[in-house]
């Protein structure tokens, strides 16, 4: 077990490891908050998920869509589109060998940034300040991608 | 390559390449399945992808949305809502040095879990079997992030 | 900083950090084209992007869905699904010790596969075209997942 305990001793890896944990934390409560709105507004999906609620007819409508339940789910969407690229291209950065002050900045400004447009998707915030966030995150991906491929090209 | 190969003869590591690569293979069989009942259910999504069955306002037929279709893509997009969070957390917690038996208690618990919600989703079962199997597969990643964050914590 | 780097130093994970970082930065260029179609089709989903174009009343009319910037979110869901286990799989694979000229055949044939899936479904071009190019990048993952289950195979 030497070998991987060597790892999460690079102190760049182990930033990687704390930020990418929390990020990912934050992309899963995502189903918890749909789940709530789910079960708090009765909009249900699936017919299955709303026997608890009565049989037949007077089930069936709360097979609908609500806005609360939907806005939570393009939040949960937008996560993936951009918590994925920063967990495959961290890694590779934390291994391209950066320094720690400069990966803990990028580490940090991304996190900060997710969790912003979180509220700002939730609450919601006026625009811009969701798509500010965004676009901070997605820089930060960028800034890190322009790392990994300036240390490891080889096509 | 004697770092790579070094990596992969670590046992954790191997157990964790292992249940991976099942988990992402599992996901990747819900796009044959949404791929069968798109064409045995003839529902498209796309104009160009219902040529194979006709011209003009005989194929526009065929581009509406079925319930089977509906929901293997849920069950689709649930994957990935909860297997992206198990790899990327898994490869930090397999590098954090957990004892092979625990570890392999939490990947094979997870793949179980997993394979049982998809079983649940499509044939459907009754509820809670598909709420409990996905609570389950959320706990344990849930868990390795606690063992993660414990080795690893640098903010 | 001396175990990374030699990870980095590895030229079958270089290559892998290459390809990985392209594909997902063409995966987090889909986000820049919906913005763009959103904007320039006056398409928008949350009521609070809207309020640029207009207050009130005036507003509501864009929150419309579009075809253009539902097929380019289609695109971008067809990636997550697919570059999520290519990079998952190809990490282990890049790691189970594969021939350098075996392991760039598998990253650059799934490169240009998903470059061409995302042009066959954007302009769009006659199926098979995109039905191909997405089977070649499927089949792809598959190869090297039987590689890293071949090599690392603990269960």
């Amino acid at each position: 077990m030497a070998k991987s305990t060597q790892l999460i001793d690079n102190e760049v890896f182990r930033a990687f490891a704390t930020y990418t944990a929390i990020v990912l934390l934050k992309m899963m409560l995502m189903s918890l908050i749909t789940a709530y709105f789910r079960i708090t507004r009765k909009a249900f999906v699936n017919p299955e998920d709303t026997e608890a609620f009565g049989k037949g007819e007077s089930a069936k409508k709360f097979l609908r869509t609500d806005p609360d339940v939907e806005r939570v789910r393009r939040g949960h969407l937008n996560d993936l589109e951009n918590i994925v690229p920063f967990v495959g291209i961290g890694l590779l950065y934390a291994l391209s060998g950066p320094e720690l002050s400069t990966a803990l900045l990028h580490f940090r400004i991304f996190t900060g940034a997710r969790i912003f447009h979180t509220f700002a998707y939730l609450i919601p915030l006026p625009q811009p300040g969701r798509g500010l966030s965004w676009a901070v995150g997605y820089s930060v991906t960028f800034s890190m991608a322009y790392k990994v491929l300036k240390t490891a090209w080889l096509l």
